[in-house]
């Protein structure tokens, strides 16, 4: 992929004089910006801003490896073709018009991702904006020519976005905004070809992106995503849109892609420690906070010190700490007494630390300097977040010392500004370049501080076993059972397949006859469970074949009487050991972009009213497992509620890693339903479940 | 309190030429703006910046109703006690060093407090930044000259704040960016004499004023607070900091105040439709949206045209909208024929509708304008939602077209803007001007929509019952049963109590005998419960002495046994019909802000893991009990779960109002806990409750 980012040449196709066309801007963007050599390809021009415009790529001369593509959509495939057979490695087909325009566009696009495939050229595109890469000041996009009027600001974020917003207007108010800090900005448009696992795959590796923020409306290959992700050192957030069903329709109709299942789209980002953002800003916002702070120190664990000049600040802020992973630092006797001595005496000196009264005393250089040594100092403070106002008031502090002093003591400052607009902005520019991250609202500074430690916290929690290989060995009757079957198997033949894998069943047996039915009864103990099974019936309750409570030999054989009567020929009778304690539910589903994904959440009461049910891409291993327990919401009920014993978290923890082993092994499973799995005396154990080929 | 808003003469007491000075500040804050008489004060002077200095308030010649002070604290009680003498109405305490300061503060403090209470003139503050009127350009504050440099952009929010940042610095950072568009900004520092209710109550009626803003740490009289609020027709908007454990803390160290229950404080604030914001300017967008739009069409229920120029803006909007209340609206035939005029003919015109193609083909002002007008024309859309980029792109739509057409329809417009930075600002500032809310985030600009057709909904909800009379008639016997006892009353006689009210609770009997035990259970039928109370004694549970699920009068006489040996001398038995259904609690406690305050929620599982409860002030009336009622998380188990019958949601609502009318009338009542409340066949029902007094 390095010819996209860093071409020796590159073929403009499409170039013009014509200032208000595309191929005129992007021209323009190369010959300001890019070192390597230009050749405007078009055949209605012989020169074009003083260069040689040649008819064809076939004629340049020189080497080339990239070309921009910007003419009408039916002329594109052709071009491409020639592309290839100059050599050219990668072409950016910037131009409209394709699957976004409906089926004559689809066919296009199918025609250029055929090409691509024949010929082994990759195809960036269509319908995007191409790269912009600030750190090299490379600008492949007909991007308005207004973004060389303004500040550059190279930085460690890259992102990859599936919109032209992001990449184009979204930017140039970054830049002027003094928020931008990012490296490669990378507009997959279409997807034809090259795709967001492409650029991933490069991003994580290069040297000048310590960050990877994505928009994404659809994720063609989840698995592929997911691999890349999990094998990512550095920090990958991500903003899906087209999470609501509303939102999905939209994101059809705009690049005609599929949007996934929400909840399995978090579940697998989170198994792969993607942190997930929600609106535009933020994602930036997030991704540029863990650029600036990529080493914290091994010890670091979110305790945050608050140097502020506003009381009501402090609070709030210290209520937002209150609602993340975040806590408000102790601060040691040493500390407050070093603060002290910028304090009047009256003035009680804790955390968050309202400076105003040593500012009013010491002026604000003082007092915020003699404030930030003391907490750097203290070995309770792992960051330090200072709220600034900037012009008026004298409260300005001497930001590069404040700057020095955190960045001597290893802690990431992070700071809410306030100011009159043009001393904002150029104090805002400052501290960032000083390595101090700026915000302009108070619950956007802790959102970004709680996501830097998040982040360091999910790296911690990475265990040497993410590589983990299945070792699940079904034998060879059940996996005869699954390829030959179809439909939903019974309840009863679902639990022999679930034990087969080591998923722990409640006891059970088929019985045929009333005196089976007493003697299997006498046999198990009392409370009992009766069920009738139909093939193809999954709604046993609702029809009335589950009957619960069966406390004497007596009423079994009643049961199977009363069962008997109601069931079809092809019915058979169940009967198992009613056991108590919470309910959950395990499973797994088929989905179309992440492949086979375990579920797991509660069932009964729960499931209906918070819907607290969590997923991760198969096969996952024993670690990916508890995190996934460990992200349901209610997950304390589990730890021993009302006496019951805790949950044996592992065990539960295996189950669903062998429920994923056998959705990987057997992809004729299309379902597996465990509902309920109860938590008896600790141990998880299925007592109803269906598989659905 | 008009003689603090709309003084006739002011006395700066503290006046000083010396510019470093607050007592100058306030004095060049008032000559630039105030446009009645202006008297310095201060023995030391004779003229100050060319005005007759006065030794004090009495040597001033005119008529003034208000005095400013800053002045060190030990000298302001009696400068204030001459004041009063002089038949000044009211002063503003500008100066520090009082309840904030420890011990000696406190006493000061008190002994202002006092002052107005025997002379009867009011006071503002100590440690406030007083009052600032962008209307009439009344600063009544020290607060930094560099505000008159700045737009002084009038608008209909007015604030009542507790902390300085937010009535200066916040306020010039609103300036210079464009965003202020606030009435009054009232800073009421320590509140000695003057508060919260004294503010709010004259602002609620004053005509300047559209919507109220508070920041708020504490909240000191809550009844009288939510009776202005339940009487106002303005909107209202709360930012309560202090809300977590950690934030009163500093709270406390703050203003010395005492920062209430923070499920309390929304509890009431939801019950008098008090909109809760979270962070400063979030607060100030929500309350802004507010005053630009107090008037929307009966019909009109929230569903959001979105025109953007970004498919991935529209994307997420729309992920946003499904979030809220709100609505993607459906897009009638007419109105995408009548956009159709202006897109290609491949492009398909749904909501949100993406003008990309349409800007392409026929300009940003066409596009935008066509499109406004078909929505604005379709009854379905109640407010549009435009994303606007100004400064590239040749995006810029004609807004002034844009307000005037959606100003005929009637119809609100939000605004997510991006941009080059001083385009947007103009933009920003005219946009506002002509009645369309611009914000810089995307889902701050959906939160504010939404905050907009929320606050409809609540007025809409409000019922003529809000003046609700208590009708509680509890009978003398059980009156001195609360008079004259303490501590815990036990279960059988708080339900009797609850009983008298005419809250349902179980069929219940103490039985003191095997025989009456017998005879009882064959009355009441099976299963049945048996407990031993034991005076005092609230974990019945934990003890043992619950026994449920008796199934005959044998086991009724056993367990009767059972209990007789277990307890002591003073204990009894009481037997219990055993009932089932969903778990809820309901209650009641004293709260030191709000008094009498009715809890409910879900019992059982939900309790421990979401807890799952709400508050609101007692007395209350019906509607206000189901609003409560209706903000339970897991409601929709209420409805019907699990084929047991609908909760009977008036029956409830009249428990809620009745344990409220108990509380209210019997201050003796610390505590009333009814836990579980089953809901048996739709109705709640008391199933074990203890009164505590």
């Amino acid at each position: 992929m390095d010819f996209f980012f860093n071409p020796k040449g590159i073929a403009v196709i499409g170039a013009t004089s014509n200032p208000s066309k595309g191929g005129y801007a992007i021209l323009k963007n190369l010959m300001r910006g890019f070192n390597g050599g230009i050749y405007p390809v078009n055949p209605r021009y012989d020169r074009i801003e003083g260069m040689i415009c040649y008819p064809s790529v076939h004629e340049v001369p020189d080497p080339i490896d990239l070309a921009i593509i910007f003419v009408p959509a039916p002329t594109v495939p052709a071009l491409i073709l020639e592309c290839a057979e100059r050599g050219i490695k990668g072409v950016i087909v910037e131009s409209g018009g394709f699957a976004e325009t409906g089926a004559d566009g689809i066919e296009l696009q199918e025609m250029l991702k055929q090409v691509a495939c024949e010929s082994g050229i990759r195809v960036w595109g269509p319908n995007c904006m191409g790269l912009v890469d600030a750190v090299r000041k490379y600008v492949f996009s007909f991007v308005s020519q207004v973004i060389w009027n303004e500040r550059f600001i190279a930085g460690g974020v890259s992102l990859i976005v599936q919109s032209g917003m992001l990449s184009g207007v979204f930017l140039i108010d970054a830049m002027t905004h003094g928020t931008m800090d990012v490296s490669k900005v990378c507009s997959i448009g279409n997807k034809a070809d090259v795709d967001e696992c492409d650029i991933l795959e490069y991003l994580v590796v290069d040297p000048d992106t310590k960050v990877v923020g994505l928009y994404l409306e659809s994720i063609r290959n989840g698995r592929r995503f997911t691999d890349i992700c999990r094998r990512s050192v550095k920090p990958i957030v991500l903003l899906k849109g087209g999470k609501s069903e509303k939102g999905a329709k939209a994101a059809m109709s705009h690049t005609a892609s599929l949007a996934g299942n929400a909840a399995v789209v978090s579940g697998a980002m989170a198994q792969v420690g993607v942190l997930e953002a929600e609106d535009f800003k933020q994602m930036l916002d997030i991704a540029r906070s863990l650029a600036m702070f990529p080493d914290l120190p091994a010890e670091s664990r979110g305790r945050i010190a608050i140097l502020t000049y506003s009381g009501g600040a402090g609070i709030v802020s210290s209520d937002f700490i209150a609602k993340t992973g975040l806590e408000l630092a102790e601060l040691s006797q040493e500390t407050r007494d070093s603060m002290k001595t910028v304090f009047p005496d009256w003035m009680p000196v804790s955390n968050p630390v309202d400076l105003w009264p040593a500012v009013e005393r010491n002026g604000a250089k003082r007092a915020y300097g003699q404030a930030i040594r003391a907490v750097c100092a203290d070995s309770g403070v792992d960051a330090v977040f200072i709220h600034v106002f900037v012009g008026g008031f004298a409260l300005n502090p001497d930001i590069a010392d404040l700057a020095a002093v955190a960045k001597a003591a290893g802690k990431p400052v992070f700071c809410f500004l306030l100011g009159r607009r043009e001393e904002a902005l150029e104090f805002h520019t400052q501290a960032q370049s000083l390595g101090i991250a700026v915000f302009r609202e108070l619950y956007r500074a802790v959102e970004c501080i709680n996501a830097v430690f998040m982040y360091k916290k999910i790296v911690e929690r990475r265990k040497p076993d993410i590589s983990h290989q299945p070792s699940l060995s079904l034998p060879q009757e059940w996996r005869k059972v699954i390829e030959t079957k179809s439909g939903s198997l019974d309840e009863h033949l679902s639990k022999q397949i679930l034990e087969a894998c080591d998923i722990p069943a409640v006891e059970e047996q088929i019985v045929s006859s009333t005196e089976e039915a007493r003697k299997t009864a006498l046999n198990f103990g009392f409370p009992l469970v009766m069920k009738g099974l139909v093939p193809g019936e999954i709604h046993k309750t609702e029809r009335n074949l589950v009957h619960l409570g069966i406390m004497s030999a007596d009423a079994a054989e009643m049961n199977f009487e009363l069962l008997k009567h109601t069931l079809p020929e092809s019915g058979k009778i169940l009967m198992q050991k009613q056991i108590q304690g919470p309910e959950l539910i395990a499973g797994l589903i088929q989905d179309p972009q992440f492949g086979p994904c375990v579920m797991c959440g509660f069932g009964g009461i729960l499931t209906e009213v918070i819907a607290d049910v969590v997923f991760a891409a198969a096969p996952l291993s024993v670690s990916e497992a508890l995190d996934m327990i460990g992200r349901l919401k209610a997950q304390k009920v589990l730890d021993g509620f009302r006496g019951s014993p805790p949950l044996d978290r592992e065990a539960l923890a295996r189950i669903l890693v062998r429920i994923g082993e056998l959705g990987h092994a057997c992809p004729q499973i299309r379902e597996i339903d465990i509902n309920p799995m109860i938590v008896h005396h600790g141990q998880p154990c299925a007592v109803d479940a269906t598989i659905i080929l």
